[in-house]
């Protein structure tokens, strides 16, 4: 099942206050996903706390993401390591468990040539039938990958699509003008910014990836469906809305919890008051939220109608 | 059985051609550093490439290089992975493999702040009876520890030293002089660059970590042992021998390969052309170095009447 | 005379062989672009090569801009510095040659502390009656201007608008909704980002700042007034033109200049090839484009039908 | 007048309440050194704020330091600015107030290619008689100066020294060995950290230019002496009671006033404690010290016998 465009949220894995995976919360999490009407669902990226989860808990996400979602739409799987070696053996969780594809960033914690770079996504889809997609983050793996690896790498087959969680919309304009001008339109170009999604489509990306789709996945597919309409002001309001609800992301005081952990607190916050999902912890060595900054998270919701 | 100071080269794991654990030379290799006469051996630091080996595989390395050093030294095993939850895993093969002790970094990839940091080896220490030794390099994981964090937790017991591979000596040299202040000499400080091993231990660091160590260990046991018998001008003219050496991991064109894969591809060209292990490759996705290059180790180590 | 939007190109300075500023093909660049209709004339901006000038340069250029515009649109200033003191310095060039406003970074070279820039700003704006605009570029002054710190610095009337040259196109959007939401919509928000303009003004950008404007000014002239109609699409294609045309300046072998000098160099190469400016030396230690390299900006100007 | 060796200050540039120039309080701080037995004075360096004076106040310090020096020891003048052009103005500054050699920086603001940087300093060597001195200071200018690039630039006679504050010292060794194995002896090392001063010179480094000298410099003359003598032992002590007293740089409260403002603030407030300055005001955008902060820097001093 190819996956081109659209809605595909990076889903979050509730945990148990035991800090096991939550997979009842988590069936639960898929099916509020997917009433929303969404293209696809991204398990293991960072916004799954990917980093955060033993192997065996990782490969239980799988399992419970691909039999809750049931084949209705396909399953991104993050195959995310320090190296090719590693991610190779997510690759075959991914294959075991009957995901759709594979998502894999950069070598990371080594320093990587991006020779080095361009042989390991070269390596990686030699070892599976899987569709690869390259995963652009720069904030996490300290290196950008270049419009021309990119383009190189989707001209020859290694590539399916790319997640581009860089920020650089300049960058991201250059992939998608070098696309059309080479004819390489089914390489798939998603955002992984939750707040420029109608900009970025605009420009030409093919759909969105958005870390606040957990919590508003409604939003992001009526977002989605205006810009495949073209009706851009109206994708602009709420876009706009989406925005504003992303303001819960930042509840953590700066002094005391890191932005990542501040983020991913709060959409679990959310799905707790929204009753998604169970607990709302995270995991180990993120610091909780305060009882404050879960209230922040919750006038946001009631300002956005969503409780 | 502790280990506070001396020399504590970072082992490197050679591999087969077929890329799989080479455990004959891996154990012709921890020969090689015992009959040095160094005080114990770090499997699976950076130089072991432990991010470009499976969980099997770093397994494999514990269980070959606890096995071949028979008791004679401390054995460290690097716990290194990205969050808590992952690092425990390793520390519980370092368990089950009989290792004398643990060495983890701060957490990479997902961005923490400094109070998670600090949780994670409060978290690691309460999760095993194995000494933990905390691994600064900020270089790969993009967060340096400060020497308020190290002395606080060494105050506390939750760690038993701190390999520095921060390249910031005045910062070394602070959390030297505050160990002293604060009467925590007990607190193993060992430096992980090559290059400034008999200054850095005249400020007072214990030991040394050093990578160039599996190529010439019985240079390092030498060194060291002028630094404790206060031979300072001999043991500069040691150092000095070993900085001219240490070009060698420079051969690597910076167009074509990383630094680091110059380094390991350097540092195992001159194992295999010594004769300690049967083949010089790295592991993917690191480009190998060109038979030019390898002719330029060789070069080096006939310099250093090493060949 | 105030500048609330449109576009502004920041003005290449020619120099003379003998690198002093050519005054004669500074005019004549000014009457390029006021030909072509733009919104008004950045003076000394990056683009500018305002960190290659010396102080008298520095006058002589804003003497002439303002002189050749005589009144017809505004003349901003770059009064660019390392600190305050020394920032205050061009302010009093500015206001003596009789520009309109005047654009200032963030402190470098020195670290400064956020409180310490928004200080900053709140020093320059009372040591001026011209409108103070905040130029945020980080890859020039490592430090990057917060939406909060800039509304606020809005709210009290501090500061006049903001030239977002970050490529943060979330943070933009951030800041924009922001200036929406406190009613702050005299701000002024302009972008740096020659290959966004359209997306960053469908965000609600008020205009551009584009160093590629030099080169071919009617394109942005068009290309805003598209925006400013609502005419997306064509707004989009004449925007991906430009971003083809922008391939100029990466005519430069990185492995031999940097890419700053590769882009200017190619601003004022193309200046000269379409008979504007009478040399395109840039000033040192900037190395020059390579016969060939010239000749590649000379294939992109036919390919853009500009020659 | 030559310089190669020893202690050369980097002095602090005293202000008035009006954020002039203090030049008696400038003329006491020579004389506070030179009765020291320093080697010699560096003027306009980071710790003497040239960052945030003016042109004039900046000609103003190097008419009142070399006045009051009197022949007596070589004055170093800082000539920093963003590009040759620029630097050049400065060095013009340096020849016309009769000092002994000037010190400048990589081109900062703008991002510049390694071959440009040596051309910079190629051109600046060409445009004057003054010895000129690389002063490598990556946190300022964000690029470093390598090992081969200076030993090159020493070779042709381009650059007569280095004052090293990149913090790197297994760099500086490189840098140390690579001198001596090219016979370029007379290539003056000096290191810009005042905590390794000792170790440093155990390297080889020929002097240091420590910031904390303007607070303490018998100290430092004395540590030189020491080094000097081969008394690394007493070198050690001192060093360390150097450490303890450096503490004082950190009374400024990182929440609200950056690292390098609590730094010159509180070298200030202890110039004045000790009665050498009238006033300890910081050039803005730099915020004071609290009187809380003040004390900090009033107990560190008594705690080192300084007051």
């Amino acid at each position: 099942m190819e996956l081109r465009n659209g809605v595909i949220p990076p889903i979050c894995t509730p945990l148990t206050p035991e800090l096991e995976v939550d997979t009842r919360s988590l069936a639960r999490l898929v099916e509020h996903l997917l009433a929303a009407g969404v293209d696809g669902v991204f398990a293991l990226g960072s916004t799954g706390e990917m980093a955060f989860l033993t192997d065996a808990q990782r490969e239980q996400v799988l399992r419970t993401v691909v039999d809750a979602v049931a084949g209705q739409v396909p399953v991104l799987a993050g195959a995310i390591d320090t190296t090719t070696p590693r991610v190779r053996e997510h690759v075959r969780a991914a294959e075991r468990t009957g995901c759709s594809g594979v998502v894999a960033t950069a070598p990371f914690y080594a320093r990587t040539h991006p020779a080095e770079i361009e042989h390991h996504f070269r390596l990686l889809a030699e070892s599976t039938e899987l569709p690869l997609y390259a995963y652009d983050i720069p904030v996490s793996v300290h290196s950008k990958l270049s419009s021309e690896l990119l383009l190189r790498l989707a001209a020859e087959g290694v590539l399916a699509g790319v997640k581009d969680s860089s920020g650089d919309d300049a960058g991201l304009r250059g992939l998608l003008v070098g696309r059309k001008a080479r004819g390489l339109e089914s390489f798939s170009v998603l955002t992984g910014s939750e707040l420029t999604v109608d900009t970025n489509m605009r420009m030409g990306a093919d759909g969105s990836v958005p870390g606040l789709g957990n919590v508003d996945p409604d939003a992001y597919v009526r977002l989605n469906r205006l810009c495949a309409d073209g009706e851009w002001d109206r994708a602009k309001a709420e876009q706009e809305r989406l925005i504003e609800l992303f303001a819960l992301t930042a509840v953590g005081d700066p002094n005391r919890i890191g932005a990542s952990s501040s983020a991913l607190g709060a959409f679990k916050a959310a799905l707790h008051l929204r009753g998604v999902i169970d607990c709302p912890v995270t995991a180990p060595p993120q610091l909780p939220l305060t009882a404050d900054e879960v209230d922040g998270v919750k006038e946001r919701l009631v300002a956005a109608g969503l409780l």
